[in-house]
């Protein structure tokens, strides 16, 4: 038996209250998960309407059983169309598909991202284009076999560019290629970590809304078939005056 | 600053291999969050089918911006007319609505849920209805402030049926009157062990498909507005033959 984590962390930028990421994640209706990361052109409220849009459309069609490179072909038509490619967005999605028994990662997205197992680092960074921009725009998809010690790791390019304005880089292949992937960690551990060294490097007031979405398949550890989700959110009062 | 956490459990009924209930979680376009839980009538596939078609539909909605009350009265009559009256399935919503600063829990389930505060224990019983049999159906609609130390606890109605067998009752309502509310403990702490519990009652092999939602309303304890999720589940592998 193998179970299947997987852990998300999110910020906002310093002084936008809201992050433009949106996250979503839903059972598939054959069998598994999916995750939908988008990141939408621009900042503030602007962003995170368009990015919420933007992941309505992409978990509505994977509901209704659409294959994953469809969903995002389809979501990029639609804002092509609508936004008559004047506006950008990134798209990546996460699926743990129980029918083929495959991790599938469909990525629209020029940052890259990355495969830890027990043969070391794997960093995918095939040429990759954001939605939006430009007519007939394809994801890249990566296929992997469901196989303990297997972690994914993808983000927002925010979280690449945490420390630029004070000279430093993330070094986020390194970081990845020091993982005792043997040990089993949770990756929670992985990304509660990994969005502590970015908020260091920008000083606790992150430059850009970073998100941060982590996969591990691990030996199961339990006999019956519990599935388990948790969520966790500070509570934002609109009726409490902002403390800037 | 208050932290808003949410933990869910689920198992399927012994031998059923998959869930007949679904629960789903959207970011709401407004602000916070919605649960949604679904048990359609019946088990297997077809009870599956049917609650991810109705959780699809309620979530679809709620993305879109549709208040609580009118996406689930929309979900009852696409159940009742397409199913004409002859299938029934349990509906609950529970959203954390960051625009009205309250907690909402819209209800068409005979099962009642629970609120814990400092003034203690209520369980909310009143009469409700499934979705799906009668034509013009609503949801019990209660409003909560968002307080620290508020725990709420909804669930399908296997979990009162723990035990049933044995002639033996969960007595869910002693167990949450005993709960320590201002120890501010996590609602995780809380879902595993009434969901330990009732796999114990039902001898480690469930009767029927149980889900738990805790939603808990904590002091907060960072500064910085990180949003974190996550899920885990074991992973189905279907080119292994079942142990059954």
């Amino acid at each position: 038996m193998l179970d299947i984590h997987v852990a998300v962390a999110k910020v906002a930028h310093h002084g936008g209250g809201e992050s433009g990421d949106t996250l979503e994640t839903i059972e598939r209706p054959g069998g598994g998960f999916s995750f939908v990361l988008v990141d939408g052109q621009g900042t503030g409220r602007g962003a995170k309407t368009l990015s919420n849009l933007l992941a309505t459309r992409a978990i509505s069609l994977l509901k209704d059983g659409a294959r994953d490179g469809a969903a995002a072909r389809a979501v990029h038509d639609y804002l092509y169309t609508y936004r008559m490619g004047q506006v950008a967005a990134t798209l990546n999605i996460l699926s743990v598909d129980f029918q083929s028994g495959k991790i599938l990662i469909s990525r629209n997205n020029p940052a890259p991202f990355f495969v830890i197992d027990p043969e070391g680092v794997t960093s995918h960074n095939e040429p990759s284009m954001p939605i939006g921009l430009q007519p007939m725009i394809k994801p890249m998809i990566t296929e992997l076999p469901v196989r303990a010690y297997t972690y994914v790791v993808i983000f927002t390019d925010g979280l690449l560019r945490a420390g630029e304005r004070y000279g430093e880089d993330i070094e986020l292949l390194n970081y990845l290629s020091a993982w005792p992937v043997m040990d089993g960690r949770s990756p929670t551990e992985m990304s509660e970590e990994i969005l502590r060294r970015a908020m260091e490097l920008d000083r606790g007031e992150p430059g850009d809304d970073m998100s941060i979405v982590v996969l591990a398949v691990l030996p199961g550890v339990e006999t019956s078939s519990i599935r388990r989700l948790s969520v966790r959110a500070p509570f934002e009062d609109p009726t409490w005056p902002s403390p800037e």
